[in-house]
């Protein structure tokens, strides 16, 4: 059994070392999540369950890579980014999209019944994930502004296509139909006029997807009182946390926060100024 | 919200085609399985609930992706082998190793309870994963001989320091100095001296590990009667497969067939001849 | 004058290690020939003082690099092919582009007055320089298949286009027109009826182009003897070498031969039979 | 001829386009310069032909790479950046590194007469290069210090190497032997001690290298007149040109200017602000 002659195959083994000094964002999607999300009744258009369920799954590997220092998640996506001076396995490409795309599926099957409760999960879902490098802040800020971007327009897209089939009983097509060639300001008249639905209103969980950022630990330390003191500062980003966050700092996990706030302007980006510039 | 002048950042992602009329390995290995195994009481040195744990995950990957003719795994990890055609994801590097290991990772969480019943698990497993191509089917026989040489190496080994630890009250690290610099030999000969243990009537499933192949269709509409038949064939590799494949079989996925059999000799490769030339 | 604090920055070069058991070819091309060829005045359509040099510097490379097995080029293009085990460059895909490339380059301006005479060469051009894998051998024959396939096309528009031009006093523009939409055999009764040309009985360097091969060196050894032996062979690919390669095979550098025979069909693979499994 | 069937070899290249918003640096090496040194009999320590035509060559590039921003060249070596923005050739790694490599390879060999005269150039040279990417401006910047650092050290020792040999009638063994473990002062020591030579009085060209920049339009239009007046800049970099720049500016070429300065301290990058932020 001469291990030794076979041993040659691992040469064909390559490197995939990504270039140092550049933010690593992994970005994981579902995979064929329509259908997953029909199968399990997802609620249209937007299922708090799940969102939250992606979010603990999100908050886990933050557990795990130490070196992430926010996350942004909407729909079946989320992005990690690494910063830019990590060394986590080595900065190799592929070690880094497989161990967190396999540890956040692997949470999301774990931490299933806790959000869905006696809904059964029928089948393992899966998910791809990728590896991105971007040399400068404004590229990074860019990306999650990409992104961002891409879930207000989502988002305003399916509340609309949603209460047209959920609230005038017109069919996907028809409302599909509806909505062909309409500008962002023709969905708010239509959500205004049609269902006096004030976009902006609409829960920010929804709008603006989800933010995670470490708590910083003086913060923690100071607990609750921290925590009203920051939730007077009502027109910062921090003061727009949402629930789960809070319980959460309660919790065995306290350093991690869940936010749903506006990421493209300055003004986040000055309430964490620790995120493109960590110690 | 103008997306558009976001969009730039999409040029940043790079393209990871494989190199076509190769071979393509996915291996996945699990992180820090040394842990998870200790706070699960695995039984040692080879838990079978595990083995065939990660054997059903197994199987569910090579369900959902149609072009893996083989797959092997020992241990903690797991080979798939992707015809050397196959256009799956445009065979793009990062897709097939992501999109596998997190359908693995997911499967496994999800069928856990089936195989360690009220053993609760007790936080969710990582695995990483490569694609490695090959060019030649020499190349590819190499690589899957090095990892059941690697799974025969392995379990002579681990078959001795548990043994003696087990039924000697040796120390590990009496143990493992105990079995210092012993040759493939040495360890048969204390295995049958001290133990009155034939290595080579241990379990094939822990010698050899376990390959996964697609039964043939004719195979399966001639049932139990084929079955039957080929378990006469006791010399070669067909004979020898594991009981949860028989039982696997009569089940509503009966085309993936497990096998305990050696892989580096001619005799597997000239009983499954489509493996190396699928259709 | 710290060296120290500077070194990180290799850091930053990448790895470029070519998969092991493929055939590399390294393909370089003369960037901008079409200005390059108009002010060195090259005769149309083919040049064989151009196509000489080209060879010429082509055969420096591979008198450096001896693991290039085969050599073949048309026009203003040489692929260069070495053997699937080379361990040249520790198969680095730059070092060998680049090398061969820039060797390509500088024997070519350094050659040039042995072919051109007193037409000065007016300014240095250059080239680029790719290499690709090829896994089988199929695969190899197949790329080497096309690029002579592709000097056919080229050899047969051009021959009528320039004869359009020099003997029928068309502009380029009405040449152009009327060989439009043309089919091979409309070229070849076009060259026949107007010009009395029959196509397969023009140069082979032209219709061919040049496959350079290394002599054995048995054949070395025999001289002239063995020579005039293999010229009886007037079937075989050996028997159809141009004249500097015979002259070659007596001047100090008798080991590289120039045929201009087919490459597509099996003669020459059975002819030459060292090329595909190099000892 | 179907060339068709032979098409899909193409699908065999692979995609290596760089990252955007770096620097790209394209470093370019000789092939065997100890010997081509040789051979050719070059001066030692250095030799100002071989290094004027090693800066013509390079200068041919930059007049050909509009993109390039700065280029630094030392003994066999030159190093040319190009723009973070730059879109030459698309960004693909190997057109870049062969082009540029096979440009100034024939360009070598084509301005050699120039440089060398009657001293015939023996072979053609052959020079590799690569591709390396800088994310910030600071990482370009210890690059360029890096190569200019390992000037100096490469000098100073060299030049203590061959007055030992050339003056004292050392063998390179007993020189290298002599030199064996010295620190920068103790050669600074032995220069000043034994050939009453001050280090920083030799020829600036040896110290630092050289540095090609392109001139500042206005500065072209304004011709002697504004030559003149940077004479008087003495302290700052500008004013440090070698001759051959002088000469070089009223030629048919004059938007490339030679330095031979410091590019490790601050000076040099206020004196030219726009190679860090090009227009």
């Amino acid at each position: 059994m001469a291990k030794s002659k076979f041993e040659y195959v691992k040469q064909f083994e390559t490197e995939d070392k990504l270039l140092p000094n550049c933010w690593i964002v992994v970005r994981i999607d579902g995979k064929g999540f329509h259908r997953f999300a029909e199968t399990h009744n997802y609620i249209k258009p937007n299922d708090e369950r799940a969102l939250d369920l992606m979010s603990k799954s999100a908050e886990t590997v933050m557990e795990e890579f130490k070196d992430i220092v926010i996350s942004y998640g909407q729909s079946d996506e989320y992005s990690f980014v690494f910063r830019k001076a990590t060394n986590a396995y080595n900065r190799r490409a592929s070690k880094l999209a497989t161990n967190v795309v396999s540890l956040f599926a692997s949470s999301f099957v774990f931490n299933w019944p806790r959000y869905f409760g006696t809904t059964m999960m029928q089948y393992p879902p899966a998910f791809d994930s990728r590896t991105v490098l971007y040399p400068s802040d404004k590229n990074l800020r860019d990306y999650l502004s990409w992104r961002q971007a891409d879930c207000h327009i989502n988002n305003l897209y399916n509340t609309c296509f949603w209460k047209l089939i959920q609230e005038k009983n017109l069919t996907p097509a028809q409302s599909q139909e509806r909505l062909k060639g309409t500008m962002s300001s023709d969905k708010n008249e239509l959500l205004f006029k049609e269902f006096e639905i004030n976009y902006n209103n609409l829960p920010a969980l929804h709008r603006k997807g989800t933010i995670l950022v470490r708590t910083p630990k003086t913060s923690m330390e100071n607990g609750d009182l921290d925590l009203s003191l920051q939730l007077q500062h009502t027109g910062s980003a921090r003061g727009q946390r949402s629930r789960s966050t809070l319980s959460n700092k309660r919790s065995s996990r306290p350093n991690i926060e869940r936010l749903h706030v506006d990421i493209i302007g300055e003004q986040f980006w000055s309430d964490y100024p620790d995120i493109l510039n960590p110690k």
